[in-house]
């Protein structure tokens, strides 16, 4: 305890100093990211670009500028940090998806959105790894262990739920929104569990045993994190009616939802669950409970500071995504190998579609099976659309490829960086072409 | 610039593997906060007590916790970081300040204001420094220079804005609340006015050319912070109206205000201009132009998040102070010398109450002289109350001290730790004994 907590102590010691050049960055982030909302803005009514593609485009440009200024050493202003981003801006996103989500829709394809998110991932991260350990030694990648293939799998299985709040609309498409959605929200659990046999299992010896653990574990992780989520929800509509009684205060009531929502994500990462499954229903709970019991101006507050944190954490992230694409220590080892690079990157582009595929279809089929309305069935367009909806890969992929490959000792430095090069070509190459 | 850089870029990769033992601290500090939000709220009916004063007595209490867990090494969970202070929490509060802010009251009393920060500033900071010099060879402290005098005058003149938001309430006692709280927005510059000269005049050579410098100093200093911050506000007034004529869009619009006002902020930093005089005239601006150019929701959702933002930032620093009031290194200096750490501690406060005497009974008398209308003068019990109620030393005087006595060397450590135990007793004195 005490050596860590003094590590934390110099690890913040060392950024406290004010640093003029931090402000520097400071600055310049922030008329970017107002840049990005207005150009988003003017470019509204065209058909094919949106604020998360301009941000993409504007952080492009800018780590094109700075390449050149600091003479090719850097492309970014901030170095892409996961604490950051997993810290502070994936949970006010995935929460204000949960406050907005339409509840009805949501839980009428609940158990369709668990076929996809659970076994779903689980075919597409197999065959992804699958894909991976026969076409890599071919290409000349030979210093992945088997554990390094199943991260692979997973990193490309998940579905990224942010890309896809960009990509389709809760009211024009109801139906594929909560399906594509609800996957990605899921998906998280299984890609927790994933991550967390990999560390705790002996992969080279795998026999029944273990998939049945495999089983229980998700079970455990996926009911834990919805409790965890609705309790805390429930929690904060109990101590806002109770406490608040007759005497509302819609600045307290505010912070208590965002504090009691921030903690909900925090507590499910300290007990190691999913916490992005965790603050997803605690807004759910949040909007059909709490929501109900504060002031009109408290309503009106929430609702909309919500959807803005939210706005501006993904357009932080994309703008991010933009600049850190351009990193040259990494394009380096590329540049040395360039069939390599993109031979991996047309592999792993190919293998996400075949994995995606592999279980959208067969699982539709099943999910139709079960619906006796015909207008509830998933005809086959929107298979074709969910399959394609759900391919997109971005900070979500980006996040978990950095946790793998750039922490995990440097002693394969060249696949390493490698790796990382196709999760940007497959990033960009997703997000823009859709 | 290179270098910079690449200092930054090691800063920020030490913080970014996620730890542990910084989510456990993450957690309890979110929880408590809660809890502060809770309590105060339950004990809102109480004369004496406030969310202020509960999150300094909860923030002791965890300090003592902790103390004892981790057997008497640390007593806070998270070290006092200068950036987190300026950057990020005192932004939001002063904002808020200037966007809620009674206008015309202000702007009735407004050379009264300046008279006060400017002049009375500079009074109360000479009468410090001369005293400290005066005294504090005789307590047996002789390890600082003409330089670290002038810097505790400056220190102990400033009002903390902050706290005065505490004590006085706008709707009550307008007059008395626009004059103490613009009298700690003007002092802020007053205070980066005397540190600049601090460090860019020789202090052992004054002639009466470096006194027209400070005043030539002061009055670029103003004019180009308020006019930052007017000019921000504008700017924001104006894109809103020309590009959202029609097509409004409220997270966007609150978005594109948040964002302006901050990099109001962080361009008068970048541009060593007082960040809490811009930002605060940008919040006057934005309350009087943009706001009504913005949709209904964009005007509860502004007001309302605006407040609970300051209002978190706020509770968030007074549970930080009371935690690091008992961290146990400052503390062991101290208790060598018990004697001369409560003499130093007395000086300061007699000082400070010298001080700031000197300068509001005087003032105030001329500013009577100025006005007709009898209702519009300063009565004795109003000029004693702004005498009292100034005196309150909070965060800002902590941020600044730890500036100036931790980082400039550490030749001098016992008289630096006697500096900075002594300023926590006369913020943790100035604040509950009121």
């Amino acid at each position: 305890m005490d050596a860590s907590f003094s590590t934390i102590v110099s690890r913040l010691q060392a950024l406290s100093t004010s640093d003029h050049t931090s402000v520097v960055s400071l600055n310049l982030f922030v008329a970017l990211l107002l840049a990005c909302i207005v150009i988003g803005h003017l470019l509204e009514e065209n058909r094919w670009m949106n604020e998360s593609i301009t941000a993409l485009m504007i952080g492009l440009c800018t780590g094109i500028v700075i390449l050149l200024t600091t003479g090719m050493k850097s492309s970014h202003l901030l170095v892409f940090s996961e604490d950051l981003f997993f810290i502070y801006l994936l949970p006010p996103i995935i929460f204000n998806a949960g406050f907005q989500v339409k509840k009805k829709q949501f839980f009428r394809n609940f158990m369709t959105i668990m076929l996809f998110g659970a076994i779903g991932t689980l075919v597409s991260c197999t065959i992804i790894s699958l894909g991976a350990i026969e076409f890599f030694k071919r290409i000349g990648i030979n210093s992945f262990d088997i554990g390094d293939y199943i991260a692979i799998g997973a990193i490309f299985a998940a579905t990224d739920s942010v890309c896809t709040l960009q990509v389709l609309n809760q009211d024009e498409t109801p139906l594929l929104y909560s399906l594509v959605f609800g996957e990605g929200v899921v998906n998280d659990a299984t890609s927790v569990v994933l991550f967390n046999a990999i560390q705790s299992f002996d992969l080279n010896h795998i026999d029944p045993r273990i998939a049945l653990q495999f089983i229980g574990n998700f079970f455990y992780l996926f009911f834990a994190s919805t409790m965890l989520g609705v309790l805390t929800g429930l929690l904060s509509a109990y101590i806002i009616k109770k406490l608040y009684f007759g005497r509302h205060s819609t600045d307290r009531e505010v912070a208590l939802m965002m504090l009691m929502a921030y903690l909900s994500y925090m507590m499910a990462e300290l007990f190691y669950l999913s916490g992005i499954l965790t603050v997803f229903f605690c807004g759910i709970v949040m909007s059909h409970y709490t929501w109900h019991n504060v002031t009109e101006s408290s309503r009106v507050t929430t609702k909309h500071a919500f959807a803005t944190l939210s706005f501006v954490a993904e357009t932080f992230i994309f703008l991010y995504v933009g600049m850190d694409a351009l990193d040259i220590e990494k394009w380096r080892f590329v540049s040395n190998s360039p069939g390599t690079s993109v031979a991996v990157s047309s592999v792993l582009l190919a293998l996400v579609l075949a994995g995606r595929a592999a279980f959208v279809f067969p699982l539709s089929l099943l999910s139709n099976l079960t619906k006796k309305n015909p207008n509830e069935r998933i005809s086959f367009r929107q298979q074709v659309i969910i399959w394609w909806a759900g391919l997109m890969r971005g900070a979500v992929s980006m996040a978990l490829a950095y946790n793998k490959f750039t922490s995990s000792g440097h002693t394969h430095l060249r696949d390493n960086a490698i790796m990382i090069t196709s999760t940007i070509t497959v990033v960009l190459f997703s997000t823009v072409v859709r």
